[in-house]
């Protein structure tokens, strides 16, 4: 059965943004330094089009990477983490950070209170905006992906809150060897435990360890 | 130069024990899973004096075990970390949870804010208390151990206290895919990040990523 699941980069003390985070600086102080792993590697490279694709590394960390929009028919993601407008749309022109074509190349769920029109972009990436709660955004998401699997795409929040309503079957923690000591942190809010998760795989290069969970069947 | 140094084992979730703690649990609901992997291993097994060491595994996970004592002089460690026991002293006769002869093998000076003569066990162990704070008890067992390292023992929030002070140079956090949910976390009160460390290793085995790191010079 298609999947609900996510991947997401965590430092070591837990954060997956630094602090003082704000619209213009979303990753907060020291956050940009969570993602130098994935932007070392061809997959990463390559999704997100950037210059010398061809000469990112392989390897482990390429293949977790790869992983990112492996089999995913569609993505949920925060407000936030689609960009820093706040409260009403307005006539706000924001389309995301990622430009014209974004790496996605499938429906994007945005989760907001503040209706707004899809917006298509280049390479079949839609952004659909969600106002009536995350069991919605996950129908209608699956009902996108068709037998693919669902990604949530972040930020902290939203994967807490489908953490929450126990709705995740697999996720994929990278956690990198920074202490940010402040900023968002993954496991809180949980109302305890994620309950119900086995580790399927724990590998590691020099730069970050994958630890892999799947919901026990 | 002599180092002051700590390793630890964390959940994933950032934990060094599980919730619930009391004096008749202290590693929490579900924290004692998280020293599995040292239970594991030959090293651990020989040093603990647990029956069946020579059984016990070998390769990385040995290999990091191995390091808790390696080139250690002296030991610190807090109040509970040493024993259930709260407030004054009075006619206890508790020594420690590690029997007669407890794995240190050196002087251990254990944080209270209550005087108590010093113990001395088998095995070269003794433990000695000290009322007047943590610059005084490094002091006291730097002293001790010569020319040989110092560690701290725990638990997290003797950790946080070194930490803050800026005293620690080299520590290894050893990472396990347990989710706690709760319980003592390594990485808070710490004031913002511990500043000035390089991660110098990270290496996992399936049951356990080690991360380690050194003050930078």
């Amino acid at each position: 059965m298609a999947k609900l699941k996510f991947q997401i980069t965590m430092s070591l003390d837990g954060y997956v943004a630094g602090p003082g985070q704000s619209p213009e600086n979303p990753l907060g102080e020291g956050g940009g330094a969570l993602h130098e792993w994935a932007f070392a590697t061809r997959a990463f490279r390559e999704t997100h089009h950037l210059e010398g694709a061809a000469d990112g590394e392989t390897g482990l960390d390429d293949e977790h990477a790869a992983r990112w929009n492996e089999n995913v028919g569609a993505t949920i993601m925060g407000r936030n983490m689609f960009g820093p407008v706040r409260g009403r749309w307005g006539d706000s022109d924001w389309t995301g950070w990622w430009g014209d074509d974004p790496p996605y190349h499938t429906p994007v769920f945005v989760l907001t209170n503040h209706a707004r029109d899809p917006i298509q972009m280049q390479g079949g990436t839609t952004f659909e905006f969600v106002t009536d709660g995350i069991e919605s955004a996950l129908e209608q998401a699956r009902a996108a992906a068709e037998e693919l699997d669902v990604a949530i795409g972040g930020g902290a929040e939203t994967v807490q809150q489908y953490l929450r309503a126990g709705l995740v079957d697999e996720m994929e923690i990278h956690v990198v060897p920074l202490l940010l000591g402040g900023g968002s942190r993954l496991f809180e809010n949980l109302d305890g435990r994620p309950a119900g998760y086995e580790c399927t795989e724990l590998v590691s290069s020099p730069a970050v360890a994958h630890f892999r969970y799947a919901r026990k069947s």
